[in-house]
């Protein structure tokens, strides 16, 4: 357990306190928030898929518990769990269905498992969807009553928010926005889920690469060649690296990124209309901290502005998310949170 | 001023009363509405914008006055009126913003004018989300939890229901979904609103008739040309007529037209995960009525089972909206009826 204390001491915290927890295919993020979302300590287990969830879900509640010793404070002060899960799942009745990241976990009731290996009560959330609501929360949508935020990785992932509610769908498949279809035609590209078309299959990392692929099997010119020849991989990171450091088809590869990244935040203007559209996820090309993630960035707001009814594209606040890897727990605990609140 | 009267009687309606109101462009709608959502009256008076909104505007409430004493009920029973108005608007701020269906009407403070001249307090809504509330309440999606309703016309309205939330959006901007963009390329089609590659510019009635001109205009072979030399002119009715009659290429179009409409429900399938949606609306061939309006759902519901993810494919509903033409001044008056409970 790799353990993190650079958080608020109990002393200065809010009760009550709820734990969330961000269940992922390799690592489960556990971390303890106090009510006005400040976290006062997280920590991180392995996931361990091929020993089966009721094994995983015993090593959660152990985390849960070692993540409130560490946080210092009260144990009858923390009040409520909140469980981050990728999907499939069914949210309503707190059961994974058929979870693509966590093989053989297939129909497992874990909300409740959880809530019995903790002693706690247990809110069940989509990790997208707690991810957006930690940033709605205390993150860059602090300040906004609605969000979309959209989180670039493998995949796309994607969750709404609106006043408090997460847009969960009828069958827990709301917000699956990387799966928007931006071109319909018959040469459009092919998604990781196996149809044509998809945001993902433009925008997300797997994308990125495969573009740039592309383009080296078409000869065009590049020090990512280079690059490659002395053993580096391909990955967003390396294109990152060589567009900072002038490369134009690398630098072109990742503006195409921000232009199909607008397309999809446009659907989702004339879909939702939020008051915000937030980017975040391992693929920012360093998000607020960079001069290639701040272009990155403005061409995904030329897009809107080019795209977007022209008083959405002035008023809907577009930038990065900050919570980064914390926003899953937080936002599940914030989940937590308004779940304790209705009941009270 | 035009009367129905096919309505339910006074002593069986279940007080207390609302009175909707359908603002189109040409038209007024108002009717009487009971608290379980079955109208009691209705009439409709001309817009007349020139004549400016003030004066629409006390025309509108005397149309309120009238409907209320057709209905046969107290007019003390009667507790809350609901405008839907045609975009754009503020809606909570109860303003008309710059309503490209009716001219010179920019900035006028509708809702409180309506109040003013009813002396009853008034709901704000969106013509797409009333009419798409009124069948959440009492039409198509009566027992849906749910729903996203299509309106294809000569364009393509769009009105999103959760749970009982019309979702208005941060701008007054939600469910715009004839503008979401299913081709993002260079080739793509030209909107009426100016951008391309929308929805609306592909399946609307103004689109059906575009691509009829092109094939047209290619030589492409229907009895089509002989109805235009006879003086017919060409508009999704007639397309209906003979593809009725047999003509393929008619039958393509419309068949075309469903394809497109599919993609459209894909990506409200992909963002919402509504129970159910609904398609309204001038143009749906016939809709349940018709061997061809069927075709057309069915076409709809192939795309949808080819596109969508195999869950929301399987449990999504998909079916023609019921209340017709009755739809926005119902949904108005539900609204209003969520307005008054929400007060109480």
């Amino acid at each position: 357990m790799s353990v993190n204390r650079e958080f608020i001491p109990a002393k200065d915290a809010q009760a009550p306190f709820f734990v969330g927890v961000d269940l992922g295919g390799t690592n489960i993020k556990v971390g303890v928030v106090d009510d006005l979302g400040r976290a006062l300590s997280w920590l991180s287990v392995k996931t361990e898929t091929e020993k089966g969830p009721e094994d995983a879900t015993q090593r959660m509640a152990a985390a849960v518990r070692q993540a409130i010793r560490e946080a210092g404070v009260e144990p009858d002060a923390t009040v409520y769990v909140g469980l981050g899960s990728p999907g499939t799942m069914d949210i309503p009745a707190g059961m994974l269905v058929e979870p693509v990241n966590l093989k053989g976990w297939d129909h497992f009731p874990i909300r409740d498992r959880l809530s019995h290996h903790c002693a706690l009560p247990v809110a069940f959330a989509n990790d997208a969807g707690a991810a957006a609501y930690g940033e709605f929360w205390v993150g860059s949508g602090r300040n906004l009553s609605s969000i979309v935020l959209f989180t670039l990785g493998t995949g796309i992932g994607s969750g709404i928010i609106i006043g408090d509610l997460s847009l969960d769908g009828e069958n827990s498949h709301g917000a699956e926005c990387g799966h928007l279809i931006i071109d319909y035609g018959d040469g459009a590209r092919r998604c990781g889920c196996g149809k044509t078309g998809h945001l993902e299959a433009y925008a997300s990392a797997t994308a990125v690469i495969q573009r740039m692929q592309e383009a080296l099997d078409a000869g065009r010119e590049t020090s990512i060649q280079d690059r490659l020849a002395e053993g580096a991989r391909l990955t967003p990171k390396l294109l990152d690296a060589e567009a900072e450091a002038g490369d134009a088809l690398a630098m072109e590869i990742i503006m195409d990124t921000a232009m199909y990244m607008g397309i999809g935040v446009v659907n989702l203007m004339h879909t939702i209309d939020p008051a915000g559209v937030l980017l975040g996820g391992a693929m920012t090309f360093g998000g607020g901290e960079t001069d290639l993630g701040q272009k990155f960035l403005q061409r995904i707001r030329e897009e809107v502005r080019r795209r977007a009814f022209p008083l959405l594209a002035e008023r809907t606040i577009i930038e990065f998310a900050s919570l980064g890897g914390d926003a899953g727990y937080i936002g599940a605990a914030g989940i937590a949170r308004l779940e304790y609140r209705k009941q009270r």
